[in-house]
């Protein structure tokens, strides 16, 4: 092992000594993600700001030869605790590499470093007309690398697909300090393994992504979302039944639970009606004529579905203001108690109703509040529970709570993630949901790819 | 090594008499594939229709026993070898096989067994009005395995992506005969390792894909295809670059060259224009509004772009009657000379043209014919080469021609394969497109699953 001091000064130099910190309460800090795990309290022996791919590669070759831990960083927004220092080791922090290396509009494609903000590189790629459809919550800081990482999804992963289906190519600084190319700048790509989509949501357990190149596609013309309260979860659910039956396809199908609404409408009043137990958010994109034609199907049958009353947009004003709502839950439930959690369950969509009424229900038998919010044309549920971790008997009751919604879920044939990954948060569980040979397959794939077990070490599993 | 008696006499024990083919004659017409390879001419010690997942099971173990090479066969169409017999070994043909298990149309996921043809499956899903996009030409016969096997593309790649993005789930035989799941039946997946992936366009080297769930989307309300004829290849490329300038969405933008149409003109009269040097084949789908809406636009670019012609579908037949003679092509070609060849190299769309150009310009310097169909929206190109192979000088020139070929595709930042894998056909020539560290990284997986090589050997590299 290196001695703290002399990793510093390795550290020093390969970077400048303003891109490294070493005193502890900046190490501190960059060990933190917003998992806010209160189990794992362990700190870097180094944070580093990389500005280079050959700095990237420096520092891996040092911690290979040290056998020092790495840990990437984006925005440190993952919530299942997959940037925490269990272990000490090396923060590679990527904020500053953060260009958007060329928009290729004739190629449709966006080649950028990963420390690139996902919401900067829609606002630049719409510039030239373009869209890269994977909206994570939190892309107004989340980062592409992150999203990579995490194999984020968002709200419009029902009609576009996550973060996988856009990355076509990659440059990955693999264990050893060696840049590996995963793909090419083509939309399709039959030519040996799939290695680009290992990495998508391997969380820098495999090697580290530096640059990626993003497939786009033609920005919708158009777009309006519309909001439906119900009196009864069971009548939203039918209602998300029937838009799928009538083969209408919308951009995002979303939820959120009576305790969600009042919960937004508490800290950020926007509007919504609280006496109703659930609200469907459900944006329809596309050519001006095919929405007008979409959302008239739809508004009949919110309305058949017992709809008690619909609020949509008209205009990108009233657009934002909806999604605004939606999007601050996380942050609303924030406000509750001095800590809050998320969760990212999936079930295949006939088992949604009975994932989020049994997530009710054992949240009410360990006495927990919970807003629930969802991407629920995808199956998938945020249950996010506001919680005091200083409260030992809360946090007890919230192990036992959790650990329960992952049973159900597994028992109603769904996985443990959708969109945000396993990180150390959801490693104990996996094996809920992945059979044994799969984990296996796993564990031999990250002992091929970084034998001594450098990379984010045991996260996932 | 096992003796070829007894490796009957083995089979007999795990399957039907009926099952097992011994004969010669029998065991060489299932070594061959739609690669019309040459070079390789080695014929199977057994060829096994299995009947259940539990057979495939029991025929691997005993490959894995005596080290025997294990061949997965669909309907054998693939075009690169990738079924061709070149150790020995034993042919698993999948065609019984061929159950469709569920098709959910809540979930929007079909369950199928790896024999299930392509085409069928389509047919089956849209009388739920769901849709399953990848169309590889020959989907009246080929099967989801082989789909899965060569990451089959497809005319509509251009707005829905291939075969990977469709994949959600996989039963998998590995080597040792064990069975691996590798996913959910939900539409998003970040829990754990993307292993799907890798098996999709792994050939069968990795694992034998038993059964996959396939996610569905909303059958779009209507289609049509147009047809516009060009007197100059040059002015068919701009057509296309305004079209994506435009920001409209087709599912397919197609390509015929002259020879292409007049070759297929010839073969199967179907109306075409045989005095143009280049046709679009473009098709849009979607709600009818939208459809008409980028109809008009479409067509207004294609007149500015100097299109000498245009034909279109206003109903379903003359839709077929369109698309007929585009996917006839390949059989056209083949009447031309005793094998036809074809190829599925792949560029940024930005490099189009000059890989168009350049192929023409090769095959005319080696005095080929080539009839060039492809899907340029997706920077694609698929030159068909009819060639005598009983013609040494011919053959020589058209080695030498492909050759040309490649290193023309690599310098133009494209890859060896789109849509069709590599297969024995292409793997002298991956490393011009494959950085050498990724491959390393490829072999080390295939050591990792395979340490025997009994799966499809050596094919891929």
């Amino acid at each position: 092992m290196l001695m703290k001091n002399n990793l510093i000064d390795s550290l020093e130099r390969i970077l400048p000594r303003k891109n490294i910190l070493s005193q502890i309460e900046e190490r501190y800090v960059y060990s933190q993600d917003a998992s806010n795990l209160p189990d794992i309290k362990n700190i870097a022996d180094a944070v580093v700001f990389v500005e280079s791919i050959e700095q990237v590669q420096e520092v891996v070759k040092l911690a290979a030869k040290y056998k020092i831990p790495v840990i990437c960083r984006g925005a440190g927004t993952n919530v299942v605790g997959a940037c925490l220092i269990e272990h000490g080791g090396i923060v590679l922090n990527f904020s500053k590499m953060n260009k958007i290396i060329e928009i290729n509009p004739k190629n449709m494609t966006a080649r950028v470093q990963s420390g690139v903000i996902v919401g900067e590189l829609q606002n630049e790629v719409e510039k030239y007309g373009l869209y890269y459809p994977p909206d994570p919550s939190n892309l107004a800081v989340s980062t592409i690398g992150g999203s990579i990482a995490q194999s984020s999804g968002g709200a419009k992963t029902f009609k576009y697909g996550s973060t996988k289906d856009y990355v076509i190519d990659m440059k990955v600084v693999m264990a050893n300090g060696e840049i590996l190319q995963t793909g090419a700048s083509t939309i399709k790509n039959a030519t040996g393994y799939n290695l680009g989509s290992l990495f998508v949501g391997s969380e820098g357990t495999l090697g580290i992504v530096v640059e990626a190149t993003l497939k786009l596609i033609p920005k919708p013309e158009t777009r309006q979302v519309l909001m439906a309260y119900f009196d009864k979860i069971e009548d939203a659910v039918s209602a998300v039944d029937e838009i799928i039956d009538e083969k209408v396809f919308p951009a995002t199908i979303d939820f959120m639970d009576k305790n969600a609404i009042q919960t937004v409408e508490k800290f950020f009043p926007s509007g919504l009606l609280t006496d109703k137990e659930a609200a469907l958010i459900i944006e329809i994109d596309g050519f001006l004529e095919a929405v007008k034609h979409q959302s008239e199907i739809i508004l009949s049958i919110l309305k058949k579905a017992n709809a008690s009353a619909i609020q949509y947009s008209t205009n990108e004003n009233e657009y934002n203001k909806i999604w605004k709502a939606r999007r601050s839950s996380m942050g609303a439930c924030a406000k509750l108690k001095p800590n809050v959690t998320t969760d990212d369950v999936i079930v295949p969509r006939q088992n949604l109703a009975k994932l989020v009424l049994g997530i009710r229900r054992i949240c009410e038998k360990y006495k927990l509040e919970v807003c629930m919010v969802g991407h629920v044309g995808d199956g998938s549920v945020h249950p996010q529970i506001p919680i005091d971790y200083s409260d030992e008997d809360e946090y007890k009751r919230f192990k036992l709570a959790k650990s329960e919604i992952y049973d159900l879920t597994a028992n109603l044939d769904g996985i443990l993630s959708g969109e945000h990954g396993i990180g150390a948060l959801k490693r104990d569980y996996i094996h809920l949901v992945v059979n044994p040979l799969a984990l296996e397959y796993m564990r031999m794939i990250k002992k091929t790819f970084d034998p001594d077990n450098i990379l984010n070490p045991y996260k996932i599993f």
